[in-house]
């Protein structure tokens, strides 16, 4: 048996229980979690607002541990520390995800639990330089990050980059994400402590999206515009936003917490050549390339705090509230 | 002197007049103009919808003609049938233009005349299986359409493309386009006789938009979504095309006749990794690609009808009731 938290019903906190350690199937890897981390994802789930939700389920997409083992394709992996890409069943085209594509958690279970079943394939060894609740940080946020502003954004160095909401998992590492790989950054956020923090990444600047002059104080700080600009926000200042592109700027959104974007003018967008991206997930190419390039610049994602596994309940709730900034934590471990 | 149709006010018609033939400055060229073809943008600029009007102006960004002399840069031009580029430093930057960039016929005068000047590197030579009242059909909407098309929209052979709206002149020479690049295309329009002359062009289907259920329509010619939608409306329609789309599908947007789009949830839209892309003209890269795709694979422009220069008057009227299907082409010509 292992201890997991079960989620029993909708709008319920997911609960401790011993369940008993999944089984190996064909090609998967039996992982022995030491941290896991929750997303947007397992808060939506939670509160019944996803499409396919089962009952009971073990939800987390992130996670790091140990491989203890591994059905029938060896035993490279066993003993060794991993991190586990979120998503299973791509397929070959980077251009979007199969038909058959999920993420770990649902209707899998997913990682909230002592151990977890993963395709083989799905495992990853752990960037040295990151601790196990840091690792287990990464997956599904720098994925997300990753394909947002490297694949869809198709960002270049030195360009001018503007991330909404830089409290979010996503947001965080997008920003540490850019850094390194050369952005002018500027963010928004509603608590200047998130802003300050993110200028002590490198971040050139930042605009409280809460005060009613916040788009002419982003103007100001890129003149020109920005060349990308990272959302998961949506509502009315989607419009704002896509005013503040440059000429061939590219706008990427991932989520849409605020609702609906307002009615939009195409004069105002066809004449500078705007693009307007959709992106989710990522595939495993851009996995093992968002894992090289946070090894090569030591990028460390950022805790909002660790949790014990069987204070779950705790961290759904800071979750809930939405003051968190960057990423918040599992800590599992057997002992 | 030569034979010019003048707008001399917001609001009229351009009126025939007898003006100075245009005099060459460095790195130009004469063009005695056989033909030239209206745009949309002459109707707007004629009803002072457009930034940076000037009177008199003579309009016009389509042209075929001979080359009379060139400025300072040899005459290898000169005698020769040419089409004019109607894009005027567009810069390097294939993204997107520069700042200076301008369109043939406003602020500098067009092609509704006997003569035009035009820098040098403006001309190419046209098409040879094009007469001239076709290849002044070609520039401006055969270079919006394959930059949506081609750059933009990234199409690939076996694509299904669905263009909306398929009377208007770019949205006809797209369809060609894209026919003889491989396209599996979809039209659709308020005419019957529109959709069936674009089914004798090679496309596989269209829908009325004007019926309530056209999506539904769209939708069964197509029931795994579109991987291409080319349109210039907006409007409260363009939320129905955005979920036309298949996964990785691409909207490209060159205009909006319709007006704002409406209200568009960004959980439709991000999950199938929809692009939104904002399009307009095109660089000297594009229009040469153009030149060869058009010559290699015959493609001659749908006209809707040719006019003489002296009746341009009844030319933007035909423009104006917007029911015309192809392009409306004046016939220029010395006698």
């Amino acid at each position: 048996m292992m201890k997991a938290l079960v989620l029993e019903a909708t709008d319920t906190f997911p609960v401790l229980r011993d369940v008993p350690v999944p089984t190996l199937g064909p090609g998967e890897a039996l992982v022995r979690l030491e941290a896991a981390a929750l997303n947007r994802r397992d808060e939506w789930i939670r509160r019944g607002l996803y499409p396919g939700i089962v009952h009971p389920i073990i939800l987390g997409s992130d996670g790091c541990g140990v491989v203890e083992s591994v059905a029938d394709v060896g035993v490279e992996w066993v003993g060794r520390r991993v991190i586990i890409c979120p998503g299973i069943g791509w397929g070959d085209d980077e251009a979007h995800q199969d038909d058959g594509y999920e993420v770990l958690g649902l209707p899998r279970n997913g990682t909230f639990a002592e151990y977890v079943v993963v395709p083989v394939e799905n495992v990853c060894p752990a960037p040295e330089h990151l601790s196990p609740t840091q690792a287990a940080a990464l997956p599904l946020a720098g994925l997300t990050a990753w394909r947002a502003l490297m694949t869809r954004g198709a960002f270049r160095s030195g360009e001018r980059v503007f991330i909404s909401g830089v409290g979010g998992g996503v947001a965080c590492i997008a920003a540490k994400i850019a850094l390194a790989a050369g952005a002018d950054l500027v963010v928004s956020s509603s608590a200047a402590h998130k802003i300050e923090t993110a200028m002590s990444w490198g971040a050139r600047g930042g605009v409280d999206y809460t005060q009613p002059h916040w788009r002419k104080a982003a103007r100001a700080l890129a003149p020109n515009g920005y060349d990308i600009i990272i959302d998961s926000a949506g509502g009315e200042g989607f419009g704002d936003l896509a005013r503040l592109l440059s000429p061939g700027g590219r706008l990427v959104f991932f989520g849409g917490t605020r609702g609906a974007w307002p009615a939009l003018l195409p004069q105002h967008l066809f004449f500078r050549q705007i693009s307007i991206l959709g992106s989710t997930m990522g595939s495993p190419r851009e996995f093992a390339a968002l894992l090289d390039h946070v090894s090569e610049h030591r990028i460390e994602p950022h805790l909002d705090g660790v949790f014990a596994l069987a204070d779950g309940a705790s961290a759904f709730a800071r979750l809930e509230a939405s003051q968190h900034f960057g990423k918040i934590v599992l800590a599992v471990g057997k002992g």
